[in-house]
């Protein structure tokens, strides 16, 4: 595969950090001249004498001129992230400067690196498989303890290293079957059909955990839409406030956090809510159900996930709350039903009792830690976070959807006892399907798109 | 001087890389105790055990939970950039993740650093005389191949080992006539005075080159402000953008530089000039000298240190130039004096001798480098940017003025052949200025001020 790709001799160079003025900056050489073309600019040594894994202090010149002081970070292939020689010079904090530097290791030869390209060459040679590729993506764009961890696990193999076990016992069952095929006259059997089906039956049951986990997967990695609504004077603003004063208490201790970004977003155990504007929901209306801030129309609580309705206790017939009831369950809602000022009163009798209350004074500050619970359980469905394998990735899930119709193909196949020319194109499908999770059946294009989402520089 | 400095045995820790999403980020940890605190948080090797200047790979953990997949180089005092063991981790480059490294560190007994506390620990340890360390300060911020250029060579000691030299030279003569104090009775002299004047002579020589330097080196860090004047119609956009378009396409090969700043801004040979937007001229009036364009009032030709005044050859008489010259001598303005549509008509006879013409075609893209080389001369006042030490730092400028009056002093004294009690105050006053400078006399105060205007994380 390595031959066909374009561009795989170059040597690529790229600003591995932000641009911006800072204290330092990190440019990123890698590929057979990463060495010589440095060393031909850093002459206060001869970084090809040195050992991997050094650093190394001195100019960066280009010609007579020194352009930077730096320290040199030497890792020599196959010890490196991209398995082929690498070099990174941390150089001063001056966009000008990086780009003096940029411009001179081109001029020597290399290229700008395409995004993801570094990590393109890892997978390429081996370093990684492609699931683990797509985790340092997740990686760096992670922004909770919870999606932190997720591609952590799987920038380790996760789930991959599984699948690749798995997929190299499929191999050798077809081999077996194909070896029936050739023997096909003779009627024999070299594949134990019974083995064979605990082996479908294994990785079926693999590829339904791992389905299962997307949807926790995906609350990880986009986090959760919350509308909060009810009726004007029901406490909406308070609520809000009382649950993210909380959160910008934590989030303060985080220098350089953005602040916008924050503002709107609670953090609830590691996932991520953003808390949808409601404002200018058309609250004067004669409408019951529009006057309880329940509207169907309205966007807003389309794109949410879950619904949070505040109802004041104090100022709610329980003939409105009913309808309000009905309403979601038209639209086929998750909804926290919050009934709020219970520090005034307590209790709210209806015979709603398939939908349980919580009860809380926003303004006391009572009830929220349920909420949040609340809020995660619904989430994440109850499923623990503490679960080793966690799908993220669309791609990976629309995979395994495919393999799990394949597979479920092989098991009636199976128990039909349909003769190997039959059961093989399913088997086919579904080694194709395992091997594009990893990587191990993949196309330039395909690749190109995946990489092509990722940073310049890594 | 060590021990004054609140907080100077703390250990150090800060992002020195840009803020936001990208390959990696950088978080550097300096003090007694950055390799024991990163050791905790490292499993994979016993730092304190590996040799300076190397580089490792290992997680990063809090507890049990992995943080992210790092990066360490190692420096162990006092062969690093503060002096002190400086570990260096390049993490993925998620602000989240950053973030969560930071704290980690933070909670294992190191804290945030201040703006410029890695370099004002490197001076304290002597690892930088004080003009050097704002000279990476001033690295840090140099956006043209000139401010680069003067940053280095101050960096690597430019003018201050110069001064520390005349300064030990001083004090020499100085200990003797304090000598002589203590002889006094005696009428002795050890302090050749003949000696003792050519020192003085020559540190004045210094001295003035210094100074004289300053104004280009203003220039080079701070640009020059030129403001594109004339008629309507004369010519100046097509002039700007002749002038721009050029440098744009210099600009655009280098990939990440704002273009928000870039556009109105022209790179001559190293040094930059800001274009300053004189759109918003009232330029309807039957004032000859407003309507030419050239309007006493306005603040944006105050703001310029040069003016280009463009005229259309085929539309401006003799009569009403001279009264436009007439009016730029009082304003005791630099002034290029731009004949535009030269390619239609090129000469423009008049009796303005003393003001010499550029005959250009913005249209035609002719005379443009003319033109550059004159607003190039005009900025720099002829001196060279290869000369060797240039004061970009108004800090220095304020000690050198300030000596150079203590050695007028000091040479007025000995020509009066004055007694050594009354030379001694000046001397003493001259070391103080030549010690303020390279930082071998300064105060806590004093060094907050000036690291306190560096990057945090340097």
């Amino acid at each position: 595969m390595q031959s066909k790709l374009s561009g795989w001799d170059d040597t690529i160079v790229a600003l591995a950090t932000p641009p911006g003025i800072s204290a330092i900056g990190v440019i990123r050489v890698s590929g057979k001249k990463a060495i010589s073309i440095v060393d031909e600019l850093f002459p206060s040594k001869d970084l090809s004498k040195q050992h991997s894994h050094t650093l190394h202090v001195g100019f960066i010149k280009d010609g007579e001129s020194k352009l930077d002081e730096v320290v040199v970070s030497l890792f020599k292939g196959p010890h490196s992230y991209t398995g082929e020689d690498i070099v990174e010079i941390s150089c001063h904090g001056s966009p000008y400067v990086q780009q003096q530097v940029l411009q001179v290791i081109i001029k020597h030869g290399a290229r700008i690196a395409k995004a993801g390209e570094f990590t393109q060459r890892a997978f390429l040679n081996g370093k990684l498989d492609l699931t683990q590729a797509e985790a340092v993506a997740d990686l760096i764009a992670s922004n909770t303890a919870a999606s932190q961890k997720a591609a952590i696990t799987n920038m380790r193999g996760g789930f991959s290293h599984l699948l690749k076990d798995l997929r190299e016992q499929l191999i050798q069952f077809s081999s077996l079957l194909e070896l029936e095929l050739d023997f096909s006259e003779e009627d024999v059997e070299f594949a134990d059909r019974e083995k064979f089906t605990k082996l479908i039956e294994n990785i079926s049951s693999v590829v339904n955990d791992l389905l299962k986990s997307f949807r926790l997967g995906n609350v990880i990695k986009n986090g959760v839409n919350v509308a909060i609504v009810g009726r004007p004077n029901a406490g909406k603003s308070t609520l809000l406030n009382t649950l993210l004063n909380e959160n910008r208490a934590i989030v303060s201790e985080i220098a350089g956090t953005t602040r916008d970004t924050i503002e709107e977003v609670l953090n609830i155990n590691g996932i991520l809510f953003r808390l949808i504007d409601t404002a200018g929901i058309r609250e004067h209306t004669q409408d019951v159900i529009e006057s309880m801030g329940v509207v169907r129309s309205l966007e807003k609580i389309d794109q949410a996930d879950i619904v949070v309705y505040v109802f004041d206790v104090m100022d709610t017939t329980e003939v409105e709350f009913k309808q309000v009831i009905a309403q979601f369950e038209k639209e086929n809602k998750q909804v926290v039903y919050v009934a709020n000022k219970s520090d005034v009163r307590s209790s709210f009798s209806t015979d709603h009792s398939r939908k349980s209350i919580l009860f809380i004074s926003a303004k006391e500050n009572t009830g929220i830690d349920k909420l949040k619970d609340q809020l995660f359980t619904m989430a994440t469905g109850s499923q623990s976070l503490a679960e080793n394998v966690i799908i993220t990735n669309a791609r990976h899930y629309e995979a395994l959807q495919l393999l799990q119709g394949a597979l479920a193909e092989i098991k009636t196949g199976l128990k039909e006892e349909l003769s190997p020319e039959l059961l093989t194109p399913d088997i086919r499908r579904s080694l194709h399907y395992l091997g594009e999770i990893t990587g191990e059946i993949t196309n330039e294009d395909r690749l190109d798109y995946i990489f092509s989402k990722f940073c310049i520089g890594k």
